[in-house]
This record gives structure tokens, C-alpha cells and sequence, in this order.
């Protein structure tokens, strides 16, 4: 039997990972949607920059599906930059010399917050499918939580794309007094049809694999990456603009001059998906996946709220900045304006921008200049209300 | 061992199939794309209406991806309506009073035709991975050897959807004498980096199913319906449009009252995909979706004839009706316009509309009466200019 929270191949050690964990529920148990409490807990986070003396400066960033609380540094399984490395870091658009950067890894994730790789405390091997399905009001209830034990009593701004962006929203609906500004980019209010669609695609591409074993892989010793990796390849595809892929790959052959009349990666896209699957199955847990993905299915902002968009927001006293950008097809623009539009039905005080960019729904995560620019923008302007002082430049040199 | 050409379930017995067998090739092989010879080899295919004393009127029907020669028939394993039938048959607008037609199952097809399912001579079993890796061309001319077979030299019109309209293209660009109208509709000149990707990942998902065997499972008794499955669920999501979905089903529950916390088909557009995939495993050969996808991602017809779009159809007789549907984003429009300007840049003659529809991709098999309008137009039109004499009304009653 492999130890359950190791990856198989022994290089996946959460324990061994920076940051911080912290123990959550002791007194008062998290008491999930679907019902289940979770006494004692541990939330996974990292932090950047420093927190003022009133504690007015925190940002927290909630990670997408497949991201983690690495935004700023190299991910400590895959060596790679943080995930939101271009945006986070002293001088840039959340700017570490000034704001207080927090991220939790989210419920039901795998590095190193509770999920089905976890312990589970009664059984002593993992989870697995016994892990209650999680929604993203309970990530965001487990992200109050975090907040109360570091005795922040607001945040200056809660920040996200995609699944992070549903967060925010769903911050900004059911804690509206502790978050100052919130950024919700690429994202919507609810799950669409094609949305639940495609996930659905990938568990079942999953759960398809007999390496699965019912979702009981750890304790065997097993690991579904054939799943997993058709699961993150047709994901990907969704991740990416039409535009973007025929520019970056077209029909162009992989290190060969002809078609070889077979089953091998013969074109640049092929064999591209089948690296960006087999990447993906080294440092993510495939039951985290079905988890949250069916949180993001689940989420339905207004239906869990009383049924109205526009009620949501009455009375809010955020400021808002939504974005979109144009060749993004998962989340397009359209879901944004729908949460624009909820906002405006009350007069709330919001800001939109649409983004010109062909990197599809991964441009949040990309180097786009305009972008960057108007979330700095925001946040400046933001802090300015605020009160929040300006950040001191560094000096070069000693 | 499992006799090579029945499914495993039994009910799957080429043979029985209502239509025609012919075998071709016996006196010249077939030379494939890749370099292998075919000789002597199955064309399984079916005939509606009567060829008129001059063969003039006969109209070749080229099927899709998942379609066979049933066209206007219900299919002898679903038992379902044929997969045009709304538009073949007495008094539809490819009228069977009128025209002859004619569909094969094409080229590496599983319903007759030869392909990996069927009998390798050299071995007694199942070709399996041992089939040539076959092409739109290779299809096309194994029809031109049926046509010669049945001793029509030109047909009146070769007309199809999707893969088959690549093979009307095709058609057009190879053979331009042998045919006097070409209908390619909802298709494209090359498979671009977005359709490759999401062929790919229906591969992956099939190769990466243990019962697929490395492609042998037919003579092991064996069938990985659930990596078929899965890569018919991917591809279905692309037939249709993002907004259909959402109108068919949006976020609505599969007979629940409310969400379960589970991994169960909760929604809907769940139950209704994991249908499409188990259903269509009953009816397709996993071996086949890897030929004919493969197939389609190699066409590229500009670089088969010299490279250039523009040249292709230089002095084409041909009368070309090019149609396309605004909710198609698997060939959208703008494919269909790039065959348009290239037959414009030739003064060839060619009308092309653009059909107003909700229903994506798969609006060329569904109900759309404009759509229908249009190309009964088209047909009747080319009819006048070819000479041939009008239907003869049927009478009702004896």
C-alpha cells in the first residue's frame, strides 16, 4: 500500500512543501453544504508581501481547477513559475510591496488542503470517494475561516479567474462586508450546459480508467493517468481560442517532413495535447478532479441565493471589476455581462472591461499587457479609497 | 475467438444487411495514398429510386463520420429512422422519383465496406492496426470504382455534409468530368488545429481503454466501449451549438428534485451524453473512428493538388452549391467561405448560403426547412440544366 498522501512515483510530498498548513474547524466544525461537517481540517496556504499593522492591505487570489497556492514561486512538483507569476510579485499589478497576498489551496484540492487524497481520520487510508462533494461555497466558507484565524477581520480585495473568479463571486454574495473590491475575471454566475458538458467528458474519461479502481487508486497503488490525461487534454482544448491554436500550431508536422499514415502524434497540436496530458497526471490527483469539477457544475450563484441575479448584490458596498476577454469561449464575454448586468440592476459600483486578446480563457494567465494594465488600474484606485499607502519603491543596490 | 466481422454482442452481422456487396479491384487494385495496393475488396452500399435509361440522373450521397449507406432506411442494428431521411425519399428534395441514388459505406467504414473490422486474407483474422491508413482520396476513388462498376460515367451530383462534404471536394477537385453538381455542405478544405485536437483526444481515449488491446480486442472478444464512448461524448459536445444545449437543457435536473452531492448524471445534458456514448458503441467500430478521424485530419485538399486553393477547381464544369449554418463552430462559416472564394477566384459557378440555425454542426441531418428549400432549389435547378425530365407525380390510392 502507498502512503496516502504520497504521489506514487514518490516525489509528491505535501509536508515537504513551502508555505504554510494550518489546522481549521477545532471549535466550530465547517458544516458543508451537502450536509457533512468537517471538524479539524487543514487549509494549505502560502502568502507574499507583508500584512500592515491594521490589516487593511490582504488580497486574497482564489486559484482556478487546476492551479494551487504556488501564484508567485516555483511549483514545488513541476519546478515551473507560480501560475500567476506575471501578475503577483513586488512592482507588479498586486504588487507584493504593498499588498498582502494571500491563497489558499482550495477544498477538495490535492496540495495539501483537505481532499480525497487526504487522511481520512476514520478509515486511516484515503479518502477517495468517501470525501463529501464539496461546492464552492463551502471553499469560500473553509477561505473565512482561514481569514478569522489570521485575525483579518477584511480584506482589501478578493481576486480570481475562472473557478477563482466563482469564488470571488461567491464572496462578494454571502460576505459582502469583509472584502473591499472584488475581481472576477473569465467567469460566470453559473455553469453552462456545454460547460457541464465537457466535464462531464473528463470524469467519465476517468472513471472510465480501470487504473481508477473505483476511486480507491492510492490505497492500490495504482494511478489513473490514462484517464487523467484524456480528461486535461479535451479541458485543454477548451482553454484555448480556435484563433489561437491554428496560429500556434496550424497543420504543421511534429519533427517529421510527411503524414506517416499512422496513429502516431504526427502534427504539432497532437503532439502538444498528449504533453499537456501527460504533464498534468504528474502533479495532479485525478479524485481532486471529479471534485472540482463537480463543484464548478454545482455552482449556480443566483439559484443559491434566493433565485435572482439581481437581487445578489443589493446594496453592496464592493467595488467591482469584471473582465473578460474576447476569445475566450468557455467563459465568454456574455457571462461576464450577466454579471455585470446584476450588478448594474443595483446600482453597484462596477467596473467592465473587455479585453482584445487571442489566448482564449487562458489569457488570464497570460502576459497581456492590457490586461495587467486595467487590473492595475482597479486596484489603485481602489486602495485610494482605501486609504491604503502607496508602496515604498525598492532601492537597487544595498 | 469471436468471428472477425460480428460484434460482440452478435448483432452485428454484415452480412445480413439489407443493400449491396460488390467486390471491387479484381482486375486493377486500388492504390492507396500510403502506397498499399487493395485488391479485391468489399463495397458495401445502397440504392434508392431508378436509374433512367441514359444513367444521367444518378446522385451520390457521401455520409459523415458516424453515417453509412442507410441513408433513407432505418438502420439495420438501431432500428432507427435513416440518417437523412428527412431529405431523401419520393418527394423530399433529393426526390427518389427523380434521381437515382446512391450511397456506399465508405472506406474503412464498419457497416460492409472493408475496413480494420473486417477479414485480413493474409492472416484469417481481423485487419485490426494491419489496415492501411486510408484517406478522403482513397474514399473517393474506391466510389469511382463503384461507379464504374455500375457503368455510370457521370453522375448528376455528389452531394454530403461534414466529411462527406470533403469528399464531395474532393470529388470535385479529382474527377471534375464525372460529376455535374457538387453540394458540399457544413464542411471544410482542411481540417484545422482545433479539429485535429479534439479527434485526437477521441483517439487517445480509445487507445487508452485497456479492452482496446493495442487494436486486436476483436479476436480476443473484447470491446472498449467505454474509451469509445467517451470519445463519442467529446465529439458530440462539438455537433452542437453551445446555445442548443442550453436551450435542450440547460442547467435542468435528470429526475431529481435537487443536486445529489454525488457524481450521478444529476443534469440532464449529463444523462443525455453518457446515452449518446453508450448507445453509439453499440453501432460503431472503435478501429474505424481511429481510421476515419485519421482520415480527416490528413485532408488538406489545397496541398494534395499543388498547394494552391485557387487552382483547384480552374476550369471546373461543375456547378457547386456551397452551404453552411450559423451555429456550426466545428466547420463554421468562414471554412465554408474559403471554398466559396476559391471557386470565385476561378469565375466557377457556385452559390453558397448561409442557413440561419440553432442546431450547430449537426443542423445539416436535422429538420431545417430553409436549408431544405435551398437545396431542393439548387438540385432542381442543376436538373433543368442537365435535362432531366421532372419527377412524375405519384397518384394516391391504387
Amino acid at each position: 500500500m502507498t502512503a496516502p498522501d504520497k504521489h506514487p512515483l514518490g516525489r509528491w510530498d505535501v509536508e515537504s512543501f513551502p508555505g504554510h498548513r494550518v489546522k481549521l474547524g477545532r471549535d466550530e466544525p465547517l458544516r458543508l453544504e451537502c450536509g457533512v461537517e468537517l471538524a479539524e481540517f487543514t487549509v494549505a496556504y502560502q502568502t507574499y508581501g507583508t500584512l500592515n499593522p491594521d490589516k487593511s492591505n490582504a488580497i486574497m487570489v482564489c486559484h482556478a481547477l487546476t492551479g494551487d497556492q504556488f501564484v508567485a514561486e516555483p511549483h514545488p512538483v513541476t519546478g515551473k513559475p507560480g501560475w500567476w507569476d506575471y501578475m503577483v510579485g513586488p512592482g507588479k499589478p498586486i504588487d507584493t510591496d504593498r499588498y498582502f497576498v494571500i491563497c489558499s489551496n482550495f477544498l477538495g484540492g490535492c496540495m495539501g488542503t483537505i481532499g480525497p487524497k487526504e487522511v481520512n481520520p476514520e478509515t486511516g487510508g484515503p479518502w477517495g470517494l468517501d470525501f463529501p462533494v464539496i461546492t464552492i461555497a463551502d471553499m469560500v466558507n473553509a477561505q473565512v475561516m482561514l481569514l478569522d484565524h489570521l485575525e483579518i477581520e477584511q480584506l482589501f480585495a478578493v481576486v480570481g479567474g475562472s473557478l477563482g473568479g466563482m469564488q470571488v463571486l461567491e464572496w462578494a454574495a454571502s460576505y459582502p462586508e469583509r472584502l473591499f473590491a472584488a475581481a472576477p475575471i473569465a467567469t460566470a454566475m453559473h455553469h453552462s450546459a456545454q460547460n457541464i458538458a465537457f466535464h462531464e467528458v473528463g470524469r467519465q474519461a476517468i472513471m472510465a480508467d480501470p487504473d481508477w479502481c473505483g476511486g480507491e487508486y492510492l490505497s492500490r497503488g495504482r494511478w489513473p493517468r490514462r484517464g487523467l490525461a484524456v480528461a486535461r487534454m479535451t479541458a485543454h482544448i477548451t482553454y484555448l481560442s480556435e484563433s489561437s491554436l491554428q496560429a500556434k500550431f496550424g497543420r504543421r508536422l511534429q519533427d517529421r517532413d510527411a503524414i506517416t499514415f499512422g496513429f502516431d502524434a504526427d502534427f504539432q497540436v497532437e503532439s502538444y495535447l498528449r504533453h499537456q496530458g501527460s504533464t498534468f497526471v504528474e502533479r495532479f490527483d485525478a479524485n481532486s478532479y471529479l471534485y472540482i469539477t463537480r463543484a464548478m457544475d454545482y455552482f449556480d450563484l443566483a439559484a443559491r441565493h434566493g433565485g435572482s441575479a439581481a437581487q445578489l448584490f443589493d446594496h453592496s458596498p464592493i467595488r467591482f471589476c469584471v473582465i473578460s476577454f474576447t476569445s475566450d469561449w468557455l467563459y465568454p464575454t456574455v457571462e461576464c455581462r450577466r454579471i455585470v448586468n446584476a450588478l448594474n440592476a443595483v446600482a453597484a459600483n462596477v467596473s467592465f472591461a473587455e479585453i482584445e486578446t487571442d489566448g482564449g480563457h487562458d489569457s488570464f494567465l497570460l502576459d497581456v499587457p492590457e490586461f495587467h494594465r486595467v487590473f492595475r488600474g482597479f486596484l489603485e484606485g481602489a486602495a485610494e479609497h482605501r486609504g491604503l499607502p502607496r508602496a515604498v519603491p525598492r532601492r537597487n543596490g544595498p
